[in-house]
């Protein structure tokens, strides 16, 4: 055999699995970085951070310990010390503590220099200006992390995990950003390169064997393998649903005619006056989205414009926007007005209907004190089609918003993450696991149909290397930029 | 002689010279407290800070190291530690550096833990939230400062100065606190007290032998020390206007009947559109203040109410409010429209010069561009009394506004504060130094009076009562109260 497993990924491969474009260099990523790492504004302390082969150079110039015995530059890693930074002038700018960091046990992997100064914004800006006028450089967003990354000390989908650690709000999104940076995550994808590096290892075997007609792999093997790693990843793509709904709400639409009290109900659970309630028909022609939590569940609700069967014929833009609300919300609050029952009801349930398919509807009959007790029955069964929950209510009067409020909560039940538990979150990851999976089912398909083995590995490795884009092994400069730009800066 | 240099202070005093109601006990102040010490909101890291005989041991409860040989208890000072927060579960919060400081070396004088974290609103709630559960309490806003000030690691002055550290916003109001901060304030008291004590020293001295009517001090010594320290305070007390100049900003009064066109003035300065500007007499009823950086200093623009000769006898309160805004403005600009001048000059001439007394006036001529070139001289004959600076503008129009700031930067010309120089910008320093004038005055009056040596003494120990309120070796709960109150929490 010519191939050991250890050198089969090292073979030309049709999709490139070395980074395409980003020269990787742990010891010179750029020239030293400096920001302000703490919250903008004012603060008991704030930190500047400096990372970079001459960050310790750099702060010395500008630093005179307490203690004149001590040398930062001889100074060991991890420990704080006491002193001024001082101007050019030898002026005292302020009184600060100065942890060193060393490379490569630091955050960045390269030489790390806190400054912990007072919360001054004048003083902040100076100390942050003395460094660069060292010949420092202004760190971009998030280019102490990118440095981690291409230092080595994370990858990609942990990378990214720290700016949603920093986003988190909730218990729920804290706990997914969490499991994704203490790499979980990118253990399962590691866990399901290395079978499809086995898979393509005996595939591609074969190929250097050609001549001799041999079948190393046995095909009913491969086909399990396939069926199983097709089945891993469809799992995590479709965590993506609940991932998303955690870290961005979970979407419930308002729908109904116009004039039924949608933004009076919004209003009511937004618990202040966003939309614009008026009694003119089509009032909220855009749609309105805000967040609310309601027993520690996000729910993102968004107001759409009301259905009307416009002259029974002519739907209009602000109209069609509501069905494609419908489509990508996952609970669909209905909304009917009891005292204006239209007489399209038959249209409209079959519109909803038709839109809301695989979604929670729930139809809410509003103004309920404005009808009679025996006319309820006679409205409840105009709705006979109407399989799912129905609630009655006046938003207006608050009358049984709380038991609304109840079944919304009980209809949104994601299910909890525990610590450990691997959550899709990222719609770059669900792409890439999306064309992973395509890859991965024309594998499957290929054995079927008895394709030969060159073409297989194509699509083994074509499946390993959108697994890679999500680890980093595969990024280019645009991907880099895209997710590292979207970090503070300092971070 | 009974008495040495030493004890004389442990006399009983006719004003106590401890602390008034505060306990002052270096190894317990309170139990242990923790805080966000950082800004308010979302950054790359926030730092929560633990102080108190069980800030190691809080910490220890839900912090694992990185590396399992280490234990947080067994740890250096002035080290960093790699590591997770736990909660109760074993869940991780947040991968975090702690940073340890023992007692006495530390800001507060006692055992201080740093936790630095992501910078997530969630996880540092979260983390605090663990740290208040373990048994600790939220510390109130500048506890961490006011415990450096009972543990004696800083006197009231200085830790005063933190305070405006954090605010300084200018060059020079960092400069003062940052010398406030260093000591340099309290050294010139201590050096004040130090003389007053051989002062006291002398004339109680005199008093243990008076059956023998003896007189140890020189009369004329004493004249003349007390000449000496009265000359200190005044100075120091007279160094207030600067001070408060540059932490407040130049009180910049404008002034001028109504209509002249203050408020576009006033708009023009603070470059937005901050007061309201109409055609119609009287709209700037209550005074408008703002700051504004003009060539590195601070002016603090204040608009008043026109002044107006009602029926010729009637003031209004706004009117009256002006003539307050007057006096207590370092500048006047006295605006008069060029295209409309009141038959009331003399009146207003002599209103204005009457309360303008000791400041400068400058005298700003108007909508320049609505009159002729020979109008001018005419006009100017008008002002004949007037013996400042005068100046032709249009506000709306920016004729010749660019001299105007011009002017505004000469007349306010403060004298640069060096490193070190001890200007006192704190308006509870000034009633301090203020009283302890008047005591010291009282001294001299008696030295001339010929006043019994117990009386004397009574003067001298007052005048260091109230020097040693600035510092804080006299301090009761409410100044503490007061002082700290103002700081943010977290220092």
């Amino acid at each position: 055999m010519k191939n050991s497993n250890n050198n089969i990924s090292n073979k030309t491969n049709p999709v490139p699995l070395q980074g395409l474009g980003v020269t990787i260099s742990p010891l010179g990523v750029g020239g030293t970085i400096a920001a302000i790492s703490t919250a903008p504004g004012t603060g008991g302390i704030a930190v500047i951070r400096i990372s970079g082969a001459e960050a310790i150079k750099y702060c010395n110039a500008i630093f005179q310990p307490s203690n004149k015995a001590i040398q930062l530059t001889e100074q060991e890693a991890n420990t704080v010390i006491h002193g001024n930074i001082i101007d050019t002038k030898n002026e005292i700018i302020d009184d600060v503590l100065v942890t060193i960091f060393r490379a490569p046990h630091s955050y960045t992997g390269e030489d790390i220099i806190e400054i912990s100064c007072h919360g001054s914004v004048y003083i902040q800006k100076k100390i942050l200006q003395l460094i660069i006028n060292q010949g420092c450089s202004l760190a971009e967003p998030g280019e102490f992390t990118q440095r981690a990354f291409l230092n080595g000390k994370m990858d990609l989908s942990q990378a990214e995990a720290v700016a949603d650690l920093i986003a988190s709000d909730t218990a729920a999104s804290h706990r997914m950003a969490m499991n994704q940076m203490r790499g979980g995550f990118s253990d399962e994808l590691d866990r399901l390169r290395s079978r499809l590096l086995d898979f393509v290892s005996l595939v591609e075997l074969e190929l250097d064997f050609s001549e001799e007609d041999v079948e190393f792999a046995d095909r009913t093997q491969l086909k399990d393998l396939s069926a199983e790693i097709e089945d891993v990843i469809t799992k995590l793509s479709n965590s993506f649903n609940i991932g998303n709904a955690i870290k961005k709400g979970i979407p419930v639409a308002l729908v109904g005619e116009t004039n039924v009290g949608k933004s009076t109900l919004l209003n009511f659970l937004l618990n202040e006056d966003k939309a614009i309630v008026s009694e003119i028909h089509g009032t909220t022609r855009d749609s309105i989205e805000d967040l609310v939590s309601l027993g520690g569940i996000t729910f993102r609700f968004i107001d759409t414009a009301g259905i009307r069967n416009t002259k029974d014929k002519i739907e209009s833009m602000g109209i069609e926007r509501t069905y494609q609300k419908i489509e990508q919300a996952s609970i669909v609050l209905w909304i009917v007005d009891c005292t204006q029952i239209s007489e399209h009801i038959e249209w409209l349930t079959d519109r909803i209907a038709k839109r809301a398919e695989g979604k929670k509807v729930i139809l809410i009959f509003n103004k309920i004190d404005k009808i009679l007790e025996e006319e309820k029955e006679v409205l409840s069964q105009l709705f006979d089609q109407f399989e799912g929950e129905r609630l009655y209510i006046s938003a207006k009067n608050r009358i049984n918003t709380g038991e609304l409020e109840k079944v919304l909560i009980k209809a949104a039940q994601l299910p909890e993450i525990q610590p450990g538990d691997i959550v899709v979150n990222n719609i770059r990851h669900y792409e890439a696991l999306q064309k992973a999976l395509t890859a991965i089912r024309n594998v499957s398909e290929g054995l079927e149909s008895g394709l030969t083995g060159d073409f297989l590995s194509q699509d083994i490795r074509e499946c390993m290397h959108f697994l890679g884009e999500i680890t980093g092994q595969i990024s280019n400069n645009e991907i880099l930029g895209n997710i590292f730009g979207k970090f503070c800066i300092g971070k």
